[in-house]
């Protein structure tokens, strides 16, 4: 069978990856896939130096135009990134009959309903392999590994920058800041680390995998997205004392009502990313550094985790390339026999809501700066029970250890058994108004992952 | 589109569940197959109990031939296990046209080629995913998710029952016989264990495993198996001080050449099961009690692990049924588009051995039960200098420790670096005859997996 000629969109890190690896397994590739797969077009803005990296037998060109219009490829891949010219592009490439193949996250987060649409109504596929925890073959797992549960929540450190700043932060006992620099130093963060710090790069890839597990609508716009800038070393010590690590997760869960719900009635799906104490037995809570790992419940399979490099040229470019084999391999065949985008069919998504911060239900980890004084622990205690909240765990430092010989503030620390988070937002605004509450509490939910 | 008919035989513990489960998230699984999937007859010596089980509506009978027969049946469950009868029932199926699904390690491990080869001239899929680590998807992640790959090795926890009583060894500092007696107590051995804990079932899905890695056929016999049987408490206690688990690894490696063998020239693939020393802070030294977990390591994608309950009735049904919606998907589709059964085109397979034991290159755990007197360690590292093997790490025990006050013997444990088998047999034989060695010596392969 002719090899299929494939155009690539954008040769920076994760291209010249892609070129290079196809290059280098070309044969073991050629023997899966029963057909060789060969990359003959290139855009990208620096003409030269895409020509150095490629060489004389591929064409370069600057405009990505002129690959999509290039009949004899069938392939499109774009790793150009954003929500701009890409799903532009990616719109043409699919109403020219293309495949495309997308390591674009926020640009499927956001646009995904439209972009599937299209590719539906044309035939073609979207693969999306890379978009979600690099090399970790994620999007497969939960499309086809586990189509036989109903899945009941996926948890995931899927950033990796992140991920080494909490590592730093805990090894060495460094506030956000420092460990930021570090990261930055050593390349883990961008010198714009915004996208990764605040959570949106994980709340991009949780929206997908929210999709594909519940076979509902892309809805990253309803996404709860909190990052990891006000996360101080104290609550990383403290956690770490009662058994737990914290970690940046994107979150997300079904949920079908619930007693601890406002109303019998209310379900949906939570979809959130948060820093999370997470108990330290956990395989979860032992991924250190820029690692990336994934944990699946689901009702049949139980706990599943997929654990691996989340990003990089060539653990990046695996991704790109298993997307590519599926496609050369389902590329003559009738669209019908294709694993849909989304995991479930078009026709049978449902359209379940994201439900509001106020109707999810997690577990608490609360810091509270409080006057060493009698009668703060049963006023706050007395608040929180009022809220229906119940108390798990406790822990009260002596004011000396504190705030030095002599201090009169110290730290309360409580674990809460699972609430509704409208009942704790009202519960933690009747413990600041305390006077005897010094400094705003600090707030962190908490998952068991069980 | 119509649903599509599955005949089962064998409605035991994964039978059962696999009906369960099939029947409670129907809906769900028609949403993402695009069709319904029924079992609608099943077969069962005792088929009081499977009429029992599955209800008026699926018919049930005591002869499998009758569900082979069936026409309108387009997939056949095998779930009855062994070599001997399923075999031949799973050719007749293939024969008669029919799509297989099985969880027989055991039968592909042996007659994998005979069968696979069946199975494509008559243009029907063998799948086999609930054959290995139960509900991990892990045959696809091998044969679809990292097809980029240049698989370098495969490690895995892929026993549960072993990795239970190796738990129950190291947390409560019980010997192999005891903490057999726990396991069986709790069911997490059988009756008979034999096939767990001498080996056997994890060498079955190693076979598996490294036939899809590198392209090769089943070579079962050519694996090396060795059980938990012989380990003792002692062993997992000093491994533990030298920052080392014991796992019973099913182990796989790509070898191309390498100064340590004898000829440059020997290439081949490792197959090997055995207890093995692990780093404790790698995440699969820390997947406990009754789990599997397999790391594949790549040369683009790197390190990746897959972790999750590798038995029980809803977890290998999960695999089951996974299979049973990648066969309804491809089932009208022409065979070529399908993935192939070992993950390369039956034209691209490679005819590489699997090497003897003396060629592998792996680290060591020696503990020698040594005389309490000068120049004893003198004598042992120069056995091991003239066979070529560094010694890495070193513990000796104070005689009264070990021994109690006045004992005249003590143990030496020494770590190696890496050496070639051959060698260390050849050292560990003029080790053994040194009249200061008292007892027989321990020796343990040690994989540092990174």
């Amino acid at each position: 069978m002719k090899a299929i000629q494939v155009g690539l969109l954008g040769i920076g890190t994760v291209g010249s990856g892609t070129f290079a690896v196809l290059q280098r397994n070309q044969e073991e590739i050629r023997r899966r896939a029963g057909r060789g797969i060969e990359i003959t077009m290139v855009a990208d803005l620096d003409t030269a130096r895409a020509k150095a990296l490629v060489g004389e037998h591929v064409q370069v060109v600057g405009d990505a135009r002129a690959v999509i219009a290039n009949p004899d490829i069938e392939v499109v891949i774009e790793l150009i990134g954003g929500y701009g010219i890409a799903r532009t592009l990616v719109l043409e490439a699919i109403a020219a009959g293309k495949h495309v193949v997308t390591a674009n996250k926020a640009l499927l987060a956001v646009h995904g309903t439209e972009i599937f649409q299209a590719a539906a109504d044309k035939g073609v596929m979207v693969a999306f392999e890379a978009a979600v925890a690099g090399g970790i073959p994620i999007i497969k797992a939960l499309r086809e590994g586990l189509t036989a549960n109903r899945i009941q929540w996926i948890a995931g450190i899927i950033n990796g920058t992140t991920n080494f700043i909490l590592s730093e932060m805990r090894d060495k006992g460094l506030d956000f800041d420092a460990a930021l620099k570090d990261a930055q130093r050593l390349g883990y963060a961008e010198a714009d680390p915004t996208f990764d710090i605040e959570g949106v790069d994980a709340a991009h890839k949780a929206t997908l995998m929210s999709a594909i597990a519940f076979g509902i609508p892309v809805q990253f716009d309803k996404a709860h997205v909190e990052g990891i800038t006000q996360l101080a070393a104290t609550d990383i010590k403290y956690a770490e004392q009662l058994g737990y690590r914290i970690k940046l997760l994107g979150f997300t869960k079904r949920r079908e009502g619930n007693e601890l719900t406002s109303s019998p009635a209310v379900r949906g799906v939570e979809l959130r990313v948060h820093p999370t104490l997470v108990p330290a037995k956990r395989l979860i809570a032992n991924v250190e550094g820029a690692m990336n790992a994934v944990v699946v419940n689901g009702d049949a399979v139980g706990t599943t985790l997929y654990y691996g490099k989340g990003a990089g040229a060539e653990p990046t470019a695996s991704a790109v390339i298993a997307d590519l084999v599926d496609v050369a391999r389902l590329a003559t065949s009738d669209p019908q026999h294709r694993v849909p985008h989304l995991a479930f069919q078009p026709g049978a998504m449902r359209d379940v809501s994201v439900l509001p911060m106020d109707e999810i239900v997690t577990s608490y980890y609360l810091r509270l700066t409080v006057a060493d004084e009698a009668g703060v622990l049963a006023r706050v205690a007395t608040i929180l029970a009022d809220a229906g909240i119940s108390v798990d765990a406790l822990l009260q430092r002596e004011a000396d250890e504190v705030g030095g010989e002599g201090s009169t503030q110290t730290d309360l620390i409580i674990l809460t058994h699972e609430a509704r988070e409208g009942a704790m937002n009202g519960a933690l605004t009747q413990l600041q108004a305390l006077p005897t509450v010094l400094a705003p509490i600090v707030r962190i939910r908490k998952e068991e992952l069980n």
